[in-house]
């Protein structure tokens, strides 16, 4: 018998965008939907994925991202959550931003709306970098953009399939997979940026019990790989070094 | 307009494998899928994908592997020289020694038939793990196999499509591209495996002037993320430590 390879020569075609969203809410994903269709996504520009945790949670913050984008066929993958929707920032401006990208930041990996500055000096504060409108308010800004980041909030992130960032395996749960994966494109020799696709966040995001214990995880995780850091986050910064176990109790 | 998402339940159907081959030669590619084909490998439980460096580098090491896998629709995806011919050991085979890593080593990313030990005590030697026949004799056996390895031998290295590790960004070239890998899926959380799938591997690896270049790089890459670790590889054993400037010259 003789087997038929198929000789690739480079990346393979498919439409602009694949919108990857995990979704908890019919109602909500119908709302983004129609965003996305009244700001020029079509079925011809682009593919609609979504992680079914309508009934029960199947896939987690760490594992939905994995799943879909094995799937994935569109040229950028967008990750965002069911309560995002669309304001008139839409499919040729999201182009656009992200071809300055690809011009001013060749090593760019991340893109998102909201996200903390990279490596600031100073840590008494959050400095964060956004173009949003949530329920802390309407078409808010902060700091300068676009500009590079460490984290990203998991709200809207994107990548380009020909160039995947994989989030952590050994982290679990549904907070900190933005700056997990934030961190991991920088490991990757990368760079994480926010973009001006302002669009409006309904979810506030919940620091619930799981926050804590999800936290002493990522920090634990990452201490030992950025020893001393300060890694500011939309949630707050936090300060990556190992607990003392005396303290710890 | 209404746009029609596909809802993802979990990982999408494929053949046992995606055989992704790096191809310089036609001859040696033809060599390879020959002895695929006798081995229990057929054009129904996998698929062949070749990335064509037959005329010209199209691609480099770091490069061909992340092309193929957004093109692989496998359950598992391996990544293979041109020059490998498989022996005794079929498909039949691969799949059994994968199925009990899957039992044994639940956090397992990669596997290969050669690789250098994870973190082992002393460093006055290379301390490997392999069951292989190359230039240097047949039926070579180091190490106990299976085991966890901190580096793997590019000829041979596979992953589960649904569970990737993608290679570094910022390093370039044909050397290291599999320690990268295996550093990679440390840093995800994830472990690398040296399995016992006999195979003939007929080139002899070449250290040409590239090599010390690569080395530096992956060396001044890595001396900041595990600062003094000894990392042995099939290639010898690598000190990531930043060279002192002075004696850089």
């Amino acid at each position: 018998m003789t087997l038929s390879p198929h000789f690739v020569l480079g990346d393979s075609d498919g439409p602009d965008f694949s919108i990857c969203t995990l979704v908890r809410s019919a109602d909500k994903y119908d709302r983004l939907l129609s965003s996305f269709a009244r700001a020029g996504f079509t079925a011809d520009n682009s593919e609609f994925l979504a992680a079914d945790n309508r009934d029960h949670n199947r896939f987690d913050g760490y594992l939905w991202q994995k799943t879909l984008l094995t799937q994935a066929r569109g040229r950028f993958v967008v990750f965002c959550h069911d309560d995002i929707e669309l304001l008139d920032a839409g499919h040729a401006q999201l182009l656009a931003q992200l071809e300055a990208l690809d011009r001013t930041q060749p090593d760019w990996l991340l893109a998102g709306v909201a996200g903390g500055r990279y490596r600031p000096d100073k840590h008494h504060r959050r400095f964060l970098r956004m173009h949003i409108s949530d329920p802390w308010g309407d078409d808010r800004r902060m700091g300068e953009v676009p500009g590079r980041v460490e984290t990203l909030d998991e709200c809207f992130i994107l990548m380009r399939r020909s160039r995947p960032v994989i989030g952590s395996y050994d982290l679990q749960g549904f907070h900190f997979y933005g700056p997990d994966l934030c961190l991991q494109a920088e490991l990757l020799g990368g760079s994480a940026h926010v973009i001006d696709f302002h669009l409006r966040h309904h979810g506030g995001g919940t620091k619930d019990s799981s926050f804590r214990a999800a936290l002493d995880c990522f920090v634990r995780k990452y201490a030992p790989i950025f020893p001393g850091r300060f890694l500011h986050c939309t949630t707050g910064v936090v300060h990556l070094v190992v607990p003392d176990p005396q303290e710890a109790g």
